[in-house]
């Protein structure tokens, strides 16, 4: 399936003519590459700009290509798929934020059936479906429930948008809200909202156009975490792993977290990855157990990848005894810190 | 097995207290990581200094993590398991060549048994069993024969070294000689001997203490590499893939091969990547063929892992006709740029 998305050429025709830039790094999510050939073609004849298309991979909007533009020295990157994170401005970076066009209604109904109990609904979704988040408002409204959409807040740049380390935005109306809407695909955004807010959240997919209560596999993840976590615990040796990611980079908080570890009798290295796989980790044989102070969700998402217990900042803060489990994705990141 | 290799911490020791760094990023090649932590604890105990291990891949002396080191604030690299290549100095980059102290007695004497017909025999190694070259002379005197070391010439630092990207060395001897003794594991580099001189090659293999020749391999590698230039002279659009690592970037070589490219009528784009791996490149899904301007040995060993052709520079010079096949690998590195 070809997804649809808008990804708005005449704005970056413009962005290019206006900066007169003669060679443009175009950077994509993985989902959004298969339009590169045909934007890099169609770019480079309509604004007569030498196109590069980068084919690193990209998760998110703390992942800006700025070293490859300048390693590339190329004038200025087109960013698909994501919005400025708050607070991490980088020059000559133009952001095409990839809405999609897929119809939520249908999804959004089926999740409205899903939750006939609860009153208070509070709608998240991803840049994507912004779009549709007034829309989805509407349908929950008409269908005799009160609607609340959170305002914009820690890294989000729109009211109702969740990034997958940030939940800011349904932080703040949870006191009103009984239960969950995030409308989007995957698991991942809304099993996130879940941890973060202890309620029940429904996922309202318009790809699949099917609506899926996120309840059990937020268990399943819990469950996973805690043996990660358990494990961590008995290694002798730790690696703590540094990305270097733009926005992924934390050198203090690895050098911080690797006193604690030493702290408590544990032999620790520093690290560093662009890309935190099992491939680049695990021949450090000795090691037996990793933090990643890059991206906090890729000890959750990837542990299946590795052989041995991979934690995030957070998690290793319980597996020392410093955070209790109990609290465990509920507070926001920057509490996080050490 | 864990490989036995002479990693002269002393001497890093030295280096690292003589420059008064304060922060070092360690460099390993795959099969040196192993030694990583142990090497990271011991470094950072005696010199007073932090270290960072690098997990990144690192395939060459032509990967020297500068970007990564500037981005982690490091004031040195301590780059293991490679020689610097002649002409590309790096500041405060400090290189462990790590020999080899497996014998190569048993592995040189079976590769004579295999040459009864050849008299001059060329011997040529990598950066880890340098030491062992001579030694290797004096065998095949003893066996009869007559042995040659080709002088230190193109990227490489001593004589009789071969890298996987130049065959200067044995090029410069090869008048004189009936055959090659290759001494290393693995087929990559005998290949390359093979290709660039035509001669029969035989590996010595001090790690499996056995000799192979390698007469069939490098006739079965021509034959896939026939096919991919076949296949890509079919493809209707192309990616030409510019490498971002140190010593593999080549954008004006990527922009002239797309030129030769456009000029027979096939679509191109430029794409960079720091690992030119199909999970970064197959997703841009309308382009049928990739050209690989980075490492000219990516397409030949990692053909098998894409689903599309993937060409070196030479090679898709051949696809265009404006090189010979039966040139293929014959002429030095310096012949092939366009």
């Amino acid at each position: 399936m070809r997804l649809m998305f808008e990804l708005e050429t005449n704005k970056v025709l413009k962005y290019i003519r206006r900066g007169k830039y003669h060679r443009v790094l175009l950077q994509f999510p993985e989902g959004l590459k298969p339009q590169g050939f045909k934007l890099a073609r169609d770019i480079e004849k309509e604004a007569g700009v030498e196109v590069i298309l980068s084919a690193d991979p990209c998760f998110g909007a703390c992942d800006v290509a700025v070293e490859a533009r300048d390693l590339l020295k190329a004038d200025a990157i087109v960013h698909y798929g994501h919005s400025p994170m708050v607070g991490r401005n980088f020059k000559n970076v133009f952001y095409v934020e990839a809405r999609a066009t897929e119809d939520v209604d249908e999804p959004v109904k089926k999740a409205l059936e899903l939750l006939d109990q609860e009153k208070s609904i509070g709608l998240a979704t991803t840049i994507q479906h912004l779009d549709q988040l007034e829309r989805a408002a509407k349908i929950v409204r008409d269908y005799g429930k009160e609607p609340y959409i959170g305002e914009a807040g820690g890294q989000a740049t729109y009211a109702g948008q969740v990034l997958g380390c940030d939940y800011s935005t349904v932080r703040s109306i949870d006191d009103d809200v009984d239960a969950y809407i995030f409308i989007g695909g995957g698991d991942f955004h809304a099993i996130g909202i879940q941890l973060a807010t202890g309620k029940r959240t429904i996922v309202a997919d318009p790809y699949l156009k099917q609506a899926r209560d996120i309840t059990s596999a937020a268990k399943v993840m819990l469950k996973k975490r805690w043996a990660a976590i358990t494990k961590f615990q008995d290694a002798k040796r730790v690696g703590v792993v540094i990305g270097l990611k733009t926005g992924q980079k934390n050198i203090v908080s690895a050098e911080n977290l690797r006193k604690l570890l030493e702290n408590i009798g544990k032999e620790s290295v520093l690290l560093s990855a662009r890309e935190c796989i099992p491939e680049n980790l695990e021949s450090f044989v000795d090691i037996e157990a990793f933090v990643i102070t890059a991206c906090p969700r890729l000890a959750i998402d990837d542990q299946e990848r590795f052989r041995k217990p991979i934690l995030n900042l957070e998690e290793t803060l319980i597996a020392v005894g410093s955070k209790r489990w109990q609290d465990y994705g509920r507070l926001g990141p920057e509490q996080e810190a050490t």
